[in-house]
């Protein structure tokens, strides 16, 4: 069955995570799957960039109503008209998420992507601990880790 | 821009409305339009299938919180877990909605779909009236007949 | 168990719509029964107007994010910032619904609690046909028709 | 105007969590604010039953689309049947968050609160690090701190 990885990440981003979601981007479209993403700037741009970048398809989940708003990387855009309860949306349209950077957005979609028992993988994101519990993170230093994390969990 | 295209109806449908779902799913396809579903059987299930005979591209937005309850006519399945109220996502990520037959899901999509300002084609389903207005609901005979009111339309 | 009793509405109204409404706030609260409404102008200020006069308990769902922007007569605001979405939820947290006048987004509710199984009262409000199925909307002439339709199903 | 305040936590909780989310009830109602909750058990049943006991109002926002499921402790249940994304709707239905606890549910609400800019005050939850940003979370050693913090900020 075809994987559908998400890319989470701020719609304002460094840099380096623009670097490290387009290079997210091209891996995801060389292994075959689909990329989700928020279908904003930022990071889900950079992520869908490098999709394309590779002929990849890459689905956009919108917090607003008019597909227009999508970047122009995205493969279909799914417009809501929820706000920001589209988080939800997007990691319950995922298998997997990669989390890129530090945003509260990205925190909600890594919350829920756990509630809903999916992996996250995340790379220089959230740090989580409450009493003496592990990190539920699974920590990756580069996009490379993270593809390999994902391929060896076939 | 691409057109997205949704057409809606009843999971449980009879023959006759599968046939026309069927076909409008092979014409949509044919015009190089996204088709956008429910996801699951019936009529949903022929549009897609239909759509997928042309190698066409089928969105399939879900109300349960498992892709593997699209049907396998789906090219993409997006679970929202929000039960009905992922009706107004399948309003919202159209741009046009063509409904077939008159279960009360179907009716609530047409209503979302006029409420957002979307146009409204109606094969065999819901007549609405209130007190003089005309019906908002643009009627079709066949699925050529929808085809070609959107083709006008552009 | 306390009932919860929808009316439902347009933000712009008739002035017979608006009596109309009120008198059923004002007859929902002398039940004991709980209102909820979409919290916002019209039929919405005028129902949560009438329950208020009686003591009556509203409840407004509100389609965007600031509590603010309530009517001033509803008791509970709840904003859920989903748009039209919140037209789902509006539905689901009633018992029963009474339609009042005929926007699309009054359609959108009444089709919803329809698909829900809840029994939907229609004052002016949309006629809904489909081959020769009866119109699944049960007609009252007055506010006081419908209060005793609910009053005699109990 | 008056104060919508949450309490969320786990449905299943530490007695040392019950404890305190009853206190938290209490004191909330003592002041005349609102509790909005998940309506559900543990920490949500805790919080409602305090509310109860000092006659306060405690809105509860369901998971499901059966009002029966809430605790029976809540005085006003709003069924959603949204599943998860139904913790957006907690937190946008509050002006303030309590969290006690660290169920990753809980960890979603905190998120989406902290996303609308909303204070989110811990008691015994989830301490949230990026970089070296500090931690967004106000931190409350008892149920009293966090309503002495509330209060000050008025």
């Amino acid at each position: 069955m075809t994987r559908y990885v998400a890319v989470i990440g701020g719609s304002e981003a460094t840099p380096v995570e623009m670097t490290i979601a387009e290079t997210l981007g091209r891996l995801i479209a060389d292994e075959g799957w689909i990329l989700v993403c928020g279908g904003l700037g930022g990071v889900m741009e950079a992520a869908a960039r490098g999709c394309g970048e590779r002929e990849g398809t890459t689905i956009g989940i919108l917090p607003g109503d008019d597909r227009r708003h999508a970047n122009p990387h995205v493969s279909f855009s799914i417009p809501t008209g929820m706000g920001e309860a589209r988080n939800a949306l997007v990691a319950r349209a995922a298998d997997i998420v990669i989390a890129v950077g530090g945003e509260f957005g990205t925190l909600s979609e890594i919350a829920f992507a756990l509630k809903m028992g999916k992996p996250v993988i995340g790379i220089g994101t959230w740090s989580l601990g409450v009493e003496d519990r592990p990190d539920p993170i699974i920590r990756a230093e580069t996009p490379e880790d993270a593809i390999t994390w994902i391929q060896d969990r076939a």
